[in-house]
């Protein structure tokens, strides 16, 4: 079962858009042991479009497209999706329905130029579009299984997961794929692989990825077979070595967010948190706060990009930072305080440092971060030298304060 | 000119990365006027490569290929390039010598292993690379113009800008291109294209094209042609309707992002502002400081979760919380007022919704939020009704919030 993914959209030829529907995708068809062999990007242009299409459905038993399926006139997928598998556009009566009915349901009126996304190719099945006007089109016929969704992401990624995945699952056959994911914060990939290159034998059929991303690098352990048990053994051997072999730099093993795992610990251990921020200015508490369910642990913080709100909301003494500075182990740990004293959580993290480009100087250089941490016990910091542009030093930071809430609650 | 780009690695065809070099390369390109029409993806695999590599000479005239230079095994795009041009990888001394020269320069050994940074395609040429230890590859020849970098993204892009796109530029012909982007906000861009369909002539040679993103829609307006007079009357009647036709919808004619465009705002007034948040919770902070030098403007604020932080830190009323609730047109007004205060900005902005999953009632559902602007004259807020999951609730949120700001300071 060889898959090609084939992006529409001249924004993606202007480069005006990155495209990130083709790594869910692939992700989501890897998980369920399709291989992607080929990826493509196509014009908003009849012949472009053809000939991809053409050469997509000659190569690969499952194509699946993203864009080109907007109610406009400069969105032509379905056209070309007619011409190459010689259908007609027709006119789909309940398709219609819905779509009025849902506009109907928000109290407004449907666009009449939204009836475009009633015509569709005739014969083909669809998939269902949770969050927006135009369905995923499916022609399953002569062997090969293609497949056309919406190129807005999270329109495509609902419906990948809600409706494609589904369908395919049924494909793939005797092959049996496990996985196991490690994933680790604050050791280098080179780290990882030269204590691996010595301590480490995968088992037949096993391998091992390594997917760094800033200073997280996952493990991403693959065994693939047709004995599920001998498959689960290599796999399980494989992630007991990793585990002992890098310790406490494993967050977690399955496909939680550094973020989640904070959380979980949060609530078992029944503490609260909050945030005092000055160079990731609200990074690191947007976050905390992504997790669904956060406020039972999260409460806040502060902002205090500007020093008169580190002296005034956090108390931070004046002459503190007229000595040392707002980039300082001690203001770091006088915020940490400061919050956790303001809000009456149990641990206060907090980051001051210098995200750049200005602001530099030759004892404290871009990049300088510290991160305090204050609880009942004690208030602690720790000085970082983080490198990359302004927002890559400030989504390290939000990396590095989350791991030391981590590192402080493992104790 | 027909261009094609190939990104080369597994990673990229499993998923576990974004490929964000095509887009850059892509826009580059276009700068310069060189016509991106294909853009593929080819596996760290010989027979993929050759495939790949083929296909691409055959239909484009300028090819580039990003990854697969490293110095490991799995790495083989120099391997390929030889048996798809017909050459051998020859060791380059004088190559080696720079590498290990660079290396003592930071006090390092060079590791043996990039040693095969020198193994390079004969008679090819040869692009530096600053930031590290891959050449590019240049081959140029039978009018094809075929150029191999590598796949990190902050090598590739140095590489693009100094030495790629001088060496094109000679090439780009008689063929002018002008463009021009119109930004808009808080218009759907079915609303736009109705406008358009009625209001709109372009001119020969002058396209539109609509990119839209959660609730912006950028309008970029491209003129080709060989009279630059000519294609420059066209663009400028097409950006003058545009404007005409959507108003203050348009933040910006260039390519700033909104919170730029508000920071320049603020600069120019010289006035402040400063941030409550509860459903965003720092990400609409996080947003303002991305702006280099944004500390001039923004003060920072307070992540106000809990309720308690509310009441606490920014004045809201108990009693308020508890017969209007902390999702309110009050309650985003008190806070709006409360960081004013606080903080001693000149604008104080809020934000307090339900961003789900949970959390939503009959009266107030999952993507209910209210925005509060307080100033030295007034204290306003607004309601609106998002769609989408919790994270593109507060992407949106973040944008409108911006927008209240910008709409406030226009006036």
């Amino acid at each position: 079962m060889i898959a090609e993914i084939l992006t529409i959209g001249d924004e993606l030829l202007r480069g005006s858009r990155v495209d990130t529907n083709s790594a869910f995708l692939a992700r989501k068809l890897d998980e369920i042991g399709i291989d992607v062999r080929y990826k493509s990007t196509a014009a908003d242009d009849m012949d472009c479009l053809e000939e991809a299409l053409g050469l997509a459905l000659r190569r690969a038993d499952i194509i699946i497209t993203t864009g080109g399926l907007g109610p406009t006139d400069d969105d032509i997928t379905k056209k070309a999706i007619c011409k190459v598998f010689k259908r007609n556009l027709i006119f789909h009566e309940n398709v219609l329905a819905d779509l009025e009915k849902r506009f109907a349901a928000r109290g407004m009126k449907m666009p009449s130029i939204n009836q475009n996304q009633a015509l569709l190719p005739q014969g083909a099945s669809f998939l269902a579009n949770r969050t927006g006007s135009a369905l995923g089109i499916v022609i399953d016929e002569h062997g090969k299984f293609f497949c056309s969704m919406p190129g807005v992401p999270a329109e495509m990624e609902t419906m990948t997961v809600e409706e494609l995945i589904p369908h395919l699952r049924d494909r793939t056959g005797d092959r049996i794929v496990l996985r196991h994911l490690v994933r680790t914060i604050g050791v280098p990939e080179s780290v990882l692989a030269e204590k691996f290159r010595t301590g480490l034998k995968l088992s037949d059929g096993v391998s091992l990825a390594y997917l760094p991303a800033f200073g997280k690098v996952d493990l991403a352990i693959k065994g693939t077979g047709t004995v599920r048990e001998e498959i689960q053994t290599g796999v399980d051997q494989a992630a007991a070595t990793i585990r002992n072999l890098v310790g406490d730099a494993v967050f977690t093993e399955d496909d939680r967010e550094l973020e989640a795992v904070v959380g979980s610990m949060l609530v078992e251990r029944q503490l609260t948190l909050a945030t005092a921020e000055s160079c990731t200015a609200g990074l690191l508490a947007g976050r905390i706060s992504r997790v669904p369910g956060s406020s039972r642990y999260f409460l806040g913080g502060v902002v205090a990009y500007a020093n008169e709100v580190k002296m005034n909301v956090l108390q931070v003494p004046r002459e503190m930072l007229d000595s040392v500075g707002a980039v300082s182990a001690e203001t770091a740990e006088a915020m940490a305080r400061g919050v956790r004293k303001l809000t009456g959580a149990s641990i206060g993290i907090s980051v001051t440092g210098v995200a750049g480009p200005d602001g530099g100087t030759a004892d404290k250089p871009v990049g300088t971060v510290f991160v305090g941490l204050a609880t009942e016990q004690a208030v602690t910091s720790k000085k970082y030298l983080m490198g990359g542009d302004r927002e890559i030093v400030r989504e390290r930071t939000v990396l590095v304060a989350l791991d030391a809430v981590r590192r402080a609650l493992m104790d």
